[in-house]
């Protein structure tokens, strides 16, 4: 039996356990949410503090919770046996039944679900991916990689114009190998195009992943695999904006809805290649900038609040933003040329080690 | 000079021709928008009508149109003799300058840009991906399928779980050999994930092809090719709801928006698999079902007034909706249990040619 399926029996057995010795079967949980989310200076990440919580059966509040997680225990323990997959939407309509001689549902909504997978994830210290639970795909990479896949030997460098689709799980496969110095990570399909088509990833020896915009998930866990498992620093390249610096931060260090995995999504020594508020300046693309709008200044406002966020680079940059009050998409580099963002913009950053941290 | 080349550089030489005889002038555009989009019941096809519309430079209220029109073909002349290509949105930023001596900008929006190109588009009679214009890149494919892209020989059945991304523009890539009986479209990438994990392309000897959602421009042109250059079916799925139901009419007969590219985009012999509303009943999923919103009532009226929804059994299936107010998603089938979908729905209905025109 695998470790993981071995903690998920561990927890049934506990509960079984306790109800033979006639005790009120419980399960202890991490406490998820905003008030036990901390920030891991040290770790460049961010994590759960300590508090935790019991989930009971016999306690009218926990009663239902209690059932769901047992049921949700029981469905990833039989994804795990059959040695198949779910996405979280498949596991709801799955779970989704009306209880015998009641009027009563199992789940009602799937956010029901959701919840408790994630509280699964929490409680047994393992990713939900470990759990054959899919979270939705997104993103596409190119490069001198070789990873082995369902039995496949697939080599990013030989897709053509289109790349390989990155999947919404990507715990089952191997990273052959991969010969290149860096990771380059950018926001926008048109840009992974743009290098794609100028061969950036060629010249410059990297991996190419196009995020499609938020990573999804799949794509956070991808590069922090490449990262770790072959020491490759990684550069993030974003819009010009708070959403994109947003990317850049839970790409580096994970996300407040799932803190608990920071460890395996997050990747702390990524490094924000730009766009910066200053690059419009640099690059001479003041007349490709963009008004910044009422929600761009809010948000920037929300980012010098983050303890991640506090570096004198970081905040000269947002009040840079907030002061002249506009953004620009990676797009706004085709308006000195169409390749200048391949053949200048990104090697003389790159070259001049010319990152945000 | 390649054909597309040639169309290009006539329309330039055209203009040229006029001003050097000391004529106006002008372009000549057949008329886009709703008022002359038809419906060609015998090619299955939304088209254009007969109308024309002449663009002057000496008028003032198509002087700069007239202008952006010619820079928009320059850009694109450029992009052919460079081999490269560009997004609608760098084309955008790469067109978009200040007027020496004015404070007049070529191009103030994008929305200007990307309408010149369909203009050129439609005035060419060519497809504007044949004019190195991408479209925004969604969508995924595996299967028995063969290809050569970029110099790089690419076999969609050994690609792992991820499977091949499918780019923006699909003109320069080449389908070498395809080895199926027909192309399957799937909405949800929990669905294609599902039919890709359940072998069911390899089962079943069928192209696997998820959209994402509204099928992209590079998505349809694929479908479009190998349906055509293979002689293949193409049986679309998507959720028991308006929206699916429109993704696949786009996928078969084109949008009101690129009529005039439905021959090239459209696929009219392509056949609408499931969800139906009748689905829900006959494959007993009334407990995964969903409530219809006022929105899917009003989207589901509006289908029943297109010509190409005029059909008995579209009409029994809207109407069928409309009076139990439900839709359902994919995923739905689900509650039968997981691989209920790829070992019985399916099949089921394939083998029983169960299709909706």
């Amino acid at each position: 039996m695998e470790g993981q399926t071995k903690k998920l029996v561990k927890l049934g057995k506990d509960v079984e356990t306790r109800i033979f010795d006639g005790d009120n079967p419980f399960i202890e949980l991490p406490v998820r949410g905003k008030r036990n989310v901390i920030w891991d200076q040290k770790a460049g990440l961010l994590g759960l503090g300590d508090s935790k919580s019991k989930r009971h059966f016999i306690n009218v509040a926990h009663a239902k919770k209690f059932m769901q997680t047992l049921l949700v225990g029981a469905f990833a323990k039989q994804l795990m046996d059959e040695k198949i997959h779910a996405s979280l939407r498949e596991a709801y309509y799955s779970l989704k039944h009306t209880i015998k001689e009641s009027k009563e549902n199992t789940f009602d909504e799937q956010k029901e679900s959701d919840d408790v997978f994630v509280d699964l994830e929490v409680a047994l210290g393992i990713l939900r991916d470990q759990l054959h639970i899919n979270a939705d795909r997104r993103g596409v990479a190119a490069g001198n990689v070789v990873i082995k896949d369902r039995g496949d030997i697939i080599d990013w460098s030989k897709l053509g114009s289109g790349g390989w689709a990155i999947p919404g799980n990507v715990e089952d496969l191997s990273i052959e190998s991969v010969d290149a110095d860096f990771v380059l990570v950018a926001e926008k399909n048109a840009t992974f195009d743009r290098l794609h088509e100028d061969k950036f990833w060629k010249k410059h020896n990297c991996v190419l992943v196009g995020t499609q915009g938020q990573a999804a998930r799949g794509i956070r866990r991808l590069i922090h695999r490449i990262s770790h498992e072959y020491k490759l620093p990684v550069y993030v390249f974003t819009d010009s904006d708070p959403y994109g610096w947003y990317i850049y931060s839970v790409i580096k260090m994970g996300s407040m809805n799932l803190a608990h995995a920071s460890k395996e999504l997050g990747t702390p020594k990524a490094q924000f290649l730009g766009l910066t508020i200053s690059d419009i300046y640099e690059y001479e693309l003041e007349n490709a900038a963009i008004r910044a709008r009422d929600v761009d200044i809010r948000r920037a406002k929300e980012l010098l609040k983050y303890p991640w966020f506090k570096h004198k680079a970081w905040e000269a940059e947002i009040n840079l933003m907030l002061k002249k009050k506009i953004k620009a998409e990676q797009e706004a580099l085709a308006q000195r040329h169409l390749k200048f963002v391949s053949e200048t913009y990104l090697p003389e950053k790159i070259e001049a080690g010319n990152f945000l941290p």
